[in-house]
């Protein structure tokens, strides 16, 4: 079956209070696209951020030691270092420009996913606004399919996407933070292979393969969109959570 | 603009000496797909191996005294690892079930990419042939490349993927280990967002976002199809290779 990726057009500059599912649901009409049962919808974070009201004026944050001394270390604002640690459980590593976290959500990641770029501040301090990652992205994409599957009728799924480096590869890929009514991890151990062996690669994070395909087609940049409708997404929906996908310190040999 | 990835129908089993091109005009012919301008094929590594008469069979392989000390660390087959260490520049970590290296072609991976499942072997020793990986799998996606584009007419893009773990995250996801055609990493330094400022994501590793999206639809188990034709790729085709997605191990903070 042909997975199909489209990315919805006429999506509008998002503000605090913006209801995503009504946004989704009008640009689906407009393109004439009809949600079918099993459907996805795949959102990156920064509007879900948004409309959560997660921005933060750095002019209100007062560093605490332990941000002025990272601060040092990485060459990065102080006040973005305070946001850092607050939205973290630890530091794993830092480098001039760099600092990569733990998440309070559990995922490792640069910076603890705070952005500065795209955000819609006053024109004369416009440097001064960052945006944290969504509460809860895991509830925030299940609000999103609860609305969209009552609006629907049919039973679909949701992924809250973000864009993360890599240890030992170049360039961010897409993965998931946030995910409801799709498989997370697929396990696939027992299952045999065309010869009847036990498969080598027994657990798939399919949930990351699809944020990495949606990724693809929203782009970064000026001309990117920020939701993706998928169709054909080739296993059964099922309840899941970001959990899944988050490989516990003791089986990780690369912290 | 829409991206669709379609798994190309009734690929036969792959022996040595296969020819790849003519099996994929064949598939795209059944399927009534003529392949366009800007169109990708991307190809697991698997049946590229095969078609390359990469099978080694274990009971040829004489372990080193360096093979024989990683077995007792890793309790795998001896004469595995030593398959592992000629394949492979380093060693990253070891431990009961797992060997982490960095393969001669310049990623890191587990086993060195060789695989025991989905070989072709003789009923009675069918746990005794190991496939390796591709000699040079961007020479293998360009040769590819070169025939379909010769027989089409039109420009293409050619992607061969592997399932690599992940530091941090559980699960596999689909990656490029070999590229023809189309960028590898896609670099947006210097490119406005929405607001006028600076990207916070500047380099995106596009050819791994794609391979993600094709490992996705050719599933893992006996059901898997191992060629994914693929429409839509959101960013001009041009010369390409590997190399753009290792990172340097002076910039890699997780060896």
């Amino acid at each position: 079956m042909t997975l199909t990726l489209t990315p919805l057009p006429d999506i509008p500059l998002i503000f605090a209070g913006d209801d995503l599912p009504t946004i989704i649901l009008g640009s689906l009409e407009r393109l004439g696209l009809d949600l079918q049962e099993g459907d996805l919808l795949v959102i990156g974070q920064k509007i879900v951020s948004k409309a959560e009201g997660r921005l933060v004026n750095l002019v209100s944050v007062v560093p605490s030691n332990r941000a002025i001394e990272l601060a040092t270390e990485t060459e990065k604002d102080p006040r973005m270092l305070e946001l850092v640690l607050r939205e973290s459980k630890s530091v794993l590593r830092t480098r001039p420009g760099t600092i990569i976290v733990e998440h309070r959500l559990g995922f490792i990641c640069a910076n603890a996913g705070i952005d500065h770029s795209n955000v819609a501040g006053e024109a004369n301090d416009e440097e001064e606004w960052v945006l944290l990652l969504p509460e809860n992205p895991d509830r925030s994409a299940d609000c999103v399919r609860q609305r969209l599957e009552e609006a629907s009728g049919v039973r679909l799924g949701v992924l809250i996407i973000d864009s993360h480096g890599r240890a030992w590869r170049m360039g961010t890929v897409g993965v998931a933070i946030g995910v409801a009514g799709l498989p997370a991890l697929l396990d696939l151990r027992g299952h045999p292979d065309l010869f009847g062996y036990h498969l080598r690669i027994t657990q798939v994070g399919v949930a990351d393969e699809l944020a990495a395909a949606a990724s693809l087609v929203m782009g970064q940049a000026a001309e990117g969109t920020p939701i993706v409708h998928v169709r054909g997404f080739p296993y059964p929906l099922r309840e899941a959570s970001l959990g899944e996908l988050l490989r516990p310190a003791d089986q990780d040999l690369f912290r």
